[in-house]
């Protein structure tokens, strides 16, 4: 529930309420408004004594959130919120551009995918070091050597670093190389590795799972929310249905439905989406068209000759291309294609 | 497959030709391009006799279609079709909006959408008046006296009027009153439907069955282009998967995916699609983004006393500001919204 | 809603009610039981005057149907239906077995599978004269030659014959030939298709639409007892998923979850649910475990020259086999694979 | 691939063959035969060097594994596997009944499901100490309490314990108490999870991901294969479709599908497969008709009061009702629902 505080209420108040709110089995959640707080009290529903609560110092009103996320929920936080990483910031009219390889190959490879994600003005550079691979027998990534690399090109462009995490064990080590970690669609309800980036200092990238229902992917945000992690961007990147011409099908109405019943940001992956190269660029441009807080999008200096995902990845010249017209259509909706956030 | 005719071939090469092809029992399209002549063969594969074309009179080369589909294929035609009917013109450039009701209900209904259709700048009127429902205790439709209103409404603003048949023995008394026939998803493989609307001479919009692969929907196409209407637009309005949070899930990859491979426009149904108001205005946008070559779009005067899709429809002035807003969105994909085709 | 009547009420008190439904403007179904007459008054709900009713002679008391199907639902008629249709039985404990060829062939081919099926000990003969192909250069059945070659072999072998419908216009001339009507999964919704199969004195088999909801089916199947027939079997042919090694997904739970809500036999079809020869057997198996009241299998004397869907036939040996292993499994579900109904 | 060695192959033979593998950079599996010795030797493809090993000391053949997994397939292993876990087996010809409540809530909840669990004839007891929960504010488990109420049950009824491990961290905790690891359906491409378990020494049910194709199952079973654990039961417990009747859609077809590819038992899950009590025997029957290697059902002293899924649990009333029915199914196809296996 939301604990509504007066604009007059004092810190003491604040903290009176807090330990009420934990005194009944609940954790406060303390969220700093320009004019006023508001706590939102979460766990078990049903509990007796809450109504206790609404007499408490300070308090203006009490409400019930509705949906089954809270922390997550527009009614709780019914401004948008950005995520900021490094260079990378996404929401409140700045579409963040993420882009880069599927996996990272060698430093060489991770570089130029970096100078040209840079020069084609993207915000973020992706690139997988940890994968989880359908077979035990595919490439597994580069792992610890493949977070150097990334580094090293964040160095040389400062761009923000993407990568994927797999499991909760690895979460610090991918934390000190990473700006962001990206959780896996195959893992978005590993509650594990969720708990264990909602205690990381990084930001998060939760990809829906392919046969993920809205709620379930906003309750799974909601593992990290809880876990004390507020910097999530959701991502939604194709579901699994009877179609065979795509990869997944990507349902852009999600953008705007997570957006009325979200604070959170949303980017989308065309890549995945579609699993084709000559059918991102239009999906792209679509998702903005739509509302989209951000893009991810996977480029190779040579799909051809990509260790994975190359039938889905742009060549430096398309995704340069792209993010020219994507460029036109978020003017198109009073959006900017966000610059570099300045180090 | 495709014979492809020399620059010089004669009138009478052509006729030759098109006689070999029927001795072999296929069906000849003759298709007249600016510079050349192409005839496509189509019927049965692997007929005897097929290789002695190439060395008939006037014959450049001979090219097998490698689509199931052959009358709707890339491979046959190149270049994309345009499809007018009256007020409306869809294809190469010119995105045609089709709006109004889900039902008519009324005269006074259908007159006032017309006039909100043709302000905020659309090209044509949809309008059921035969009405395909799931229980035979629903509202049907006002049959043939709807079809008078909508002719009456086309009568008043010139608007092309757009509506549903369901029966090939409806097909002439619909085509008596409708610039365009649409073909609901339900009856996308009712093929003896499909065979009448062929016979027509009316424009046909086809709209995508909820379980339908790309090539079931575009071999449904062929059905109608083979029966000699070659005025046809496809519609994409949304397939059924576990997503429960629209009432159907609109895979706009379909756009570009469709345009690859075949020539026909493509439209595209945000209401159906999302199935809620509220989400109709930004997949509208994210469709022309796409590269859609139309949208068909449900309003209402009053869409909370509807007698259907109330719930999906968009008022007056929601229509409008979706149409000021796609409208940018057409500018930033160098293309327009389109205007009424004069009479 | 449903009129119970008194079980004293008279001819002259059940006169009476049917007028009084009839002048609401709702029809009236007369449901006569052995000790008593229910009245089903269906129509647009709401109507002015309902109430009037349960003062009516007669009437012992007036219920709601809850469900959307009214002349379906098992709360209007408690008891499973058996539908007969020569030597077929469908319901109550016997299991009836409609098996042939996708597409009437040849007179010897239909004659053969004829007497493969009786010899097997199945009910009832499939076979496909008009056929609704995909494509329309496909082979599209004999039609009224092949309607012939069925009725043959059914004077040779007395075996009742279902064979597909596909357009209002031939629903006459199946329904001389034909023992059943079969409406196909495409033509689940074709609703002027359900109500002249609606007025005709054959049963019918309905196909379940590969993307319908239970309750958009057991609506089509209301149109088709609303029409004035009430022969109806219910058919489960698979749905379509995500699932790609099978060519339809076969959810078997289909069976008993409709036998909870309806009165109407369900029958079920391995053949189309699983696409693939060596599935089909296990998967009839699991029907009749499931509880199912029928199925519906192809075979063919050579599946691998059939001129449609050989990959799903069974062989005459593989037929006869299945036969011999679902009479167990009907055995241990205390039911019997149906004798023919003596002519 | 897999290198057939002669019967008259000596150790020293398939130790030099080991060796030969391993030098490649290949993985060597040795499987002992009754007859002869196998090595599937498993790992990238396309390695140089592989012919060498044809002319290998003792070697009869070398036969490549066209299916993506390898160690899981029928080419490498044409003989069913059986799995055995203290009082459980499960494979050729004997059916295992795994049963128990979703959670265990007391230690007399999940002793009084014990004793039900053995008296009706079941092999093993299931029940959840960890649990992963859509909601982070759900209940989540007992945890180690749990898993000594579990040891506490199987030391009373001699029963094994089936329950599931949801984090790398828990393997070597969870294999102290039970007899069978669970990997629940979300956790089906955890891939550090499968890797853990396949070092333990536990068998593994490993549950289908509700929108995993057959392959990618299959592909993560070999994941723990690969680790060393050869002792893994494939469940199916129903995938997501656009299905709304049923929790989700169990496609029986699996079945035999996966016997016809895998040397691996196939267990269902009729209970998450339909989510509703009153269709839970049926699917059980179905499934052991289809052919199914075993069954795992939830049942629950009192299912209206259970922490977790009751709507889809049996009562011990209707759990013997099952079992009853269910040995009448194993019967009719020579096969037998299994008596504990002697400690």
């Amino acid at each position: 529930m939301i604990i509504v505080m007066k604009r007059s209420a004092s810190q003491e108040d604040i903290d009176t309420m807090i330990a009420n709110v934990e005194s009944l089995g609940l954790k406060a959640n303390v969220i700093q408004g320009t004019e006023r707080t508001v706590i939102a009290a979460v766990g078990e529903e049903r509990v007796a004594g809450i109504s206790s609560l609404e007499s408490g110092p300070g308090v203006d009103e009490v409400l019930p959130i509705l949906a089954p996320y809270k922390l997550a929920s527009r009614e709780l936080k019914p401004e948008s919120s950005t995520v900021t990483a490094g260079s990378l910031s996404v929401g409140n009219g700045t579409i963040g551009v993420i882009a880069g390889p599927c996996s990272v190959e060698t430093a060489e490879q991770i570089l130029a995918c970096a100078h040209a994600v840079k020069s084609a003005g993207a915000t973020a550079l992706r690139g997988g070091a940890f994968k989880p691979r359908t077979s035990p027998y595919s490439f597994q990534g580069l792992k610890e050597d493949g977070l150097k690399m990334l580094a090293d090109a964040r160095d040389e462009t400062g761009l923000a670093i993407v990568t994927e995490v797999v499991s909760p064990d690895d979460v610090d080590l991918v934390s000190e190389y990473a700006d962001v970690l990206q959780i896996g669609a195959r893992n978005m309800q590993n509650y594990r590795l969720l708990e264990a980036v909602g205690k990381s200092p990084r930001a998060v990238l939760l990809k829906r799972g392919p046969s993920a229902t809205i709620d379930e992917f906003l309750l799974a945000a909601e593992y990290i929310l809880d876990g004390g992690n507020p910097n999530v961007m959701l991502c939604e990147r194709g579901v699994r249905t009877f179609e065979s011409h795509t990869r997944f099908t990507l349902p852009l109405a999600t953008v705007p439905y997570v957006q009325q019943r979200t604070h959170l940001p949303i980017v989308v992956d065309p890549s995945h989406g579609t699993g084709h190269t000559s059918l991102v660029t239009a999906m792209a441009k679509a998702s903005i068209a739509a509302g989209a807080d951000g893009l991810i999008v996977e480029m190779h200096p040579n799909p051809d000759k990509a260790m994975s995902d190359g039938y889905q990845s742009l060549n430096f010249a398309q995704f340069e291309q792209m993010m020219s017209e994507c460029r036109r259509i978020a003017e198109a909706v009073d959006r900017e294609l966000g610059a570099m956030v300045p180090a």
